[in-house]
């Protein structure tokens, strides 16, 4: 595979999170030669970063296969109306949830610390095997570990990733301890340069409104399946205008350069209002 | 109207909250006879509530408009497969973000505390006319306008509501604050008994998985189509089981009793690999 450079890559921070996992897991499948790894403590200062900095990637997280797509990414993507910031590449990573600890000891933890989420999705696991403990919300994933290294107290633990483990120098009691085991997170690979040539194995991703009459939408899934183009993928967004006014996101199979494309997303421009593609991207898995 | 009687009434809390003010204009317009108004302090825990409670009623919210459907309530609402818990009404609400101190001079104010998506949906207004302010983030609304009250500083105020000013005894310096002014919430009126008669002004709400093959969401609304049903909100949720896989949670025109709704559901029936009814229910605006 050939090269790819940049001078810096930007990632959801904070360090330890899933998304500086996939940007490191990015970076090494696809030879990337890269001089500053950057964590940005939001998607809108992330995507600010990549506007300014035009020799430079971004790693976003876009869905979760429990949690529904990151409304946040595409929202803040859409406040960037006249950029060159585009869609480049997409890369899915699973999600393993770990019970971090100073400890080898299981039964010394009393208290566990995580985000909302991860306690939420280990919630069968820790009430089965950790009943008395009590759960602790915290910001993110790596504030927990964080947390439970600083404090070098042997009755605490964390629910973080294997990254966490390493940067914050814990011992991982139980790997795997989220209960729907296929938990993954798709990303985003975005830059303002074209990263990648065309590929057969690409995806296609547009926002568009439809027009403000009864079966609108159908309108445009019809034109979608009479060009027998996969919809692998749609969310509704709000208008921002009007409530029960929506835009929708979708993603395609096929590249934005293949003829049926072409063909369909030209066709539609007579059944919307608005349509934006936001890029076609290459799938890394 | 007739008088509508329950026992208990649940909302999602804590008070002061955009749930409880929904609540207290619901209970006033319908002549709504309650013995308890019930803060809950999650969803999960509103619709455990009346689950567990024939004789009550449940306010939540399900969509705003600049932030799009609440997901945490179609979510927990699907965890109680077999309940009989309905949606039995809705109710809109204008969201209008207020500036609440224990001072009537502007100037004097240093610091303002919100829920982060309040600061946000006010931005440009604080930038503009409070250049200086620093911003700070809380748990919810209400909690920082219990915060201005408690620590009874002048130089502080909170984003929030009509309700937590007279709940918290605060001065309303700046009133309808959102940079966008269309900023308004839906919320579900939910029970286990049925509290309204079928109404030519009704929605009906279900959620479906479609058949595993391309074009199958373009099937199911070729079918609202045909029989003349207009969608009036679509959003996508994962299937929980794989990456990419997902059920639509939809809303209809109409009374699940009416020729046409009842026909269309039926001929779904073929086309989806599970559908289930959330309820037919009232609109009150």
């Amino acid at each position: 595979m050939s090269e790819l450079k940049a001078k810096n890559i930007y990632y959801l921070g904070p360090d330890g999170s899933n998304a500086h996992n996939a940007m490191l897991k990015f970076v090494e499948s696809c030879n990337v030669i890269v001089e500053n790894h950057i964590a940005c403590k939001s998607i809108k200062t992330a995507l600010e970063a990549i506007e300014n900095d035009f020799d430079s990637i971004c790693v976003l997280p876009i869905e979760n296969s429990i949690e529904g797509i990151v409304r946040e990414t595409i929202d803040n993507f859409l406040k960037f109306k006249d950029s060159s910031i585009r869609i480049n590449g997409e890369l899915t990573l699973p999600i393993n949830h770990m019970l971090l600890s100073k400890t080898n000891n299981k039964t010394k933890i009393t208290k566990v610390f995580s985000h909302p989420q991860a306690l939420a999705q280990c919630g069968n696991f820790l009430y089965k095997n950790y009943p008395n403990v009590e759960l602790k919300e915290v910001s993110s994933t790596s504030y927990a570990a964080q947390k439970v290294s600083f404090d070098n107290d042997e009755t605490i633990a964390a629910i973080a990733n294997e990254t966490c483990a390493k940067l914050f120098n814990l011992n991982i009691i139980e790997s795997n301890i989220n209960d729907e085991k296929d938990n993954k997170t798709r990303f985003y690979i975005l830059s303002r340069t074209n990263l990648f040539d065309g590929d057969i194995n690409s995806k296609t991703a547009v926002i568009l409104s439809t027009k403000n009459h009864s079966g609108a939408l159908c309108d445009v899934l019809q034109i979608l399946a009479k060009h027998k183009i996969n919809l692998t993928c749609i969310d509704s967004r709000p208008s921002r205008k009007k409530l029960g006014e929506y835009m929708f996101f979708m993603e395609l199979d096929g590249h934005e350069t293949e003829n049926k494309i072409k063909t369909a997303l030209d066709e539609l421009t007579n059944y919307v209002d608005f349509i934006r593609v936001l890029g076609s991207f290459k799938i890394y898995n």
